[in-house]
C-alpha cells in the first residue's frame, strides 16, 4: 500500500493549477509503476491538504458573494476526494496504457469512522480554512460554534478543528477484494471523511480532520498489506533535522525509532505522523515500512526503513 | 438500475444546506429500499445540476477575492461525484442500518469517454455557471476560449459548453461485479466526467456536460440491467404537458411513445432526454423502463412505463 503526501499533486511553490496537479500526479505514478511492475497489488490513499483549504476559501467567497451557503467541512473532504481521486485515477490510467499495461484503476469515496468521545474533540487543533480578523472570527464562532486559535506568526486568527484517530475504514473489505482481483484502488483520501456513529449505529459526518497517514496505516492494517510505503517530499527522515549535526536514517529497527520519536527528532506537522503511521502498521502487521520520497522507490538502498 | 434526477438531493425551491440535501436523500433512498426488498441488485446514478452550479460560481468568487485559479470544469464535476456519492451513501447506510440490512453501499468516481468528433464540440449548446455581463464575458472568450450565449431572458452572458454523447463508462465491468456481489454501487454521478481518448489512447478530461440520463441509460445497457427506473420530480410523462388537454401517460409501447417524442410532446431540458434516455436502454436490452417519481416506486401502477 502507498499513502501519498499532499505533494504527489501540489507543491508549495505551485499555485494548484490543473496542469500542474495533473503532471505532478503523472510523476509520482510513474514512480509508482515500480510496485506494479515488481507483481505486488496496489491501494493508493493521498493528502488533501492544500485542495481542501482552496476549497474552503472558495466556499467562504461563494457565501459572501453569492449566498451560496458553505458546506460543511465533511462534504468539502468529500470533494477533494473527488477531485484528487479523478486525477490520480486519469494520471495512472493514462501512465498504464502508455506502459502497455492492461489495469483498472478506480477511485472510491471513503467515510472513516472516528470515536464521538475521542479526546479530540474536546480540544481542536487542526488550523484549516481561511485567516479572519478577531471580529469575524468572533462572529462565526457565535454563528456556528467554531473555535479558533490565533496565529502566531500574526496572520490573524483560523478555524481549528478536532483531529481524531481513525477507528474503522468503511468498505475496508470492498478496497481489499479490488486490490486482491488486481484493480489499483485509491481510497481514504485526505484521511477519509470524519463520521461518528450514532447511538443506533447510524453514521453523522462531523467537522474534523483524520490524519491522512494515520488513516493509511488504519486501511493498510486491516486489509493486511505487505508492505507500507509512505511517500513524501523527502529521501529520508533525519535525526536532528536541518541541524549541522543531522543523520540521515536507513535500516532502523522499532526499538531504535521509538527511542527518536520519543527524544523528539521529528516534528509534528511533517514526520512525526509519518512515524508514528509507519509504527502502528509494523507493530500490528509485522510487515516493512518504507518512508520516502516518489523518485527513490527505484532505489532499493534508498529510504528510511523501519524493520521488526 | 435507478437513475436519479437533481431533485433527489435539491428541489429547486431550496438552497443547497446540507441539511436539506441529506434529508432529501434520505427521502429518496427510502423510496429505493422497495427495489432492494424485492430481492434486486441495486446501481444508481444521479444528476449534479444545482451542485456544479455551485461549484463553479464558488470557484469563479474564489478566483476573484483570494486568487484560487479557479479549476476546469470536469475537475469541478469531479467534486461534485465525491459530494454527492457521500450524501447518497451516508443516507442509503442510514437507512439500511435502520431497517436492519446488512448491505455495502459504495461510490465510484465514473469517467465517461466521449467522442472529440462528437459535433456537439463545435455547437456548445449547455449552460454552465453564472451570468456575466457582455464585457466580461468577452474578456473570458479571449482569455480562455469559452463560448458565451446571450440570456433570452436578459440576464446576461452564461457560458455554453459541449454536450457529447456518452461513448463508454470507464470501470463499468468493476460496477456490474460489486453489484452483482449485492453492494449498490454509485456511479456516474452529473453524466460522468467527460474524457476524450488521445490518438496514443490516453485520456483527456475536457470541458463539457453528459447528459445524465443519456450516461445513465449507457451504463444501464453496458451492464445488462434488468430494468431501468428513472426517477424525477413528477409521477408521469404527459402529452400536452401543463396544457388543458394534458393526458397522463401509463403504460406506453417504444412506438407509441416514439411517435410522441416526434410530436414534440416532451420538451428538451426536462422530460425529453428521460424519453430519450429510456428508449436507448429499451432498444438496446429489451427490458422495461419506469420513470415517475422516487415515492410513486412503492404502487406497481404508478408511473410511465415503456414497453415493447
Amino acid at each position: 500500500m502507498a499513502a501519498l503526501g499532499g505533494n504527489a499533486l501540489l507543491r508549495n511553490d505551485q499555485k494548484g493549477l490543473y496542469h500542474e496537479q495533473i503532471q505532478n500526479a503523472t510523476d509520482t505514478c510513474e514512480n509508482l509503476l515500480d510496485i506494479i511492475m515488481q507483481g505486488h497489488n496496489l491501494v493508493i490513499t493521498h493528502g488533501n491538504g492544500p485542495q481542501v483549504g482552496n476549497v474552503l476559501l472558495q466556499n467562504e467567497a461563494g457565501e459572501s458573494k453569492y449566498g451560496i451557503s458553505a458546506l460543511p467541512m465533511h462534504v468539502c473532504v468529500a470533494e477533494t476526494q473527488g477531485h484528487i481521486g479523478y486525477l490520480i485515477e486519469q494520471a495512472f490510467k493514462n501512465v498504464l496504457i502508455k506502459h502497455g499495461i492492461d489495469k483498472n484503476i478506480i477511485s472510491i469515496i471513503t467515510q472513516v469512522i472516528v470515536d464521538k468521545n475521542d479526546p479530540a474533540f474536546k480540544k481542536p487543533s487542526k488550523p484549516v480554512g481561511p485567516y479572519y480578523n478577531k471580529e469575524v472570527a468572533d462572529q462565526l464562532t457565535e454563528k456556528f460554534g467554531w473555535t479558533f486559535s490565533e496565529d502566531p506568526r500574526g496572520r490573524g486568527y483560523r478555524r481549528v478543528v478536532p483531529s481524531p484517530k481513525p477507528i474503522e475504514i468503511l468498505n475496508w473489505n470492498i478496497i481489499k477484494e479490488l486490490a486482491e482481483r488486481g484493480n489499483i484502488v485509491i481510497a481514504t483520501g485526505g484521511g477519509g471523511i470524519p463520521v461518528i456513529k450514532n447511538k443506533d449505529g447510524t453514521l453523522l459526518g462531523v467537522d474534523a480532520v483524520i490524519d491522512k497517514d494515520l488513516a493509511a496505516a488504519a486501511l493498510a492494517v486491516t486489509i493486511k498489506a505487505n508492505e507500507f510505503f509512505i511517500l513524501t517530499d523527502i529521501s529520508n527522515a533525519y535525526l536532528n533535522f536541518n541541524k549541522p549535526n543531522q543523520v540521515k536514517l536507513g535500516k532502523v529497527t522499532v526499538n531504535e525509532i521509538k527511542k527518536y520519536l520519543e527524544e523528539g527528532h521529528f516534528a509534528d506537522g511533517s514526520m512525526g505522523p509519518k512515524i508514528k503511521a509507519g509504527l502502528y502498521f509494523l507493530e500490528n502487521t509485522g510487515n516493512n515500512v518504507l518512508i520516502t520520497e516518489a523518485n527513490s522507490l527505484k532505489d532499493p538502498d534508498a529510504g528510511t526503513r523501519i524493520i521488526k
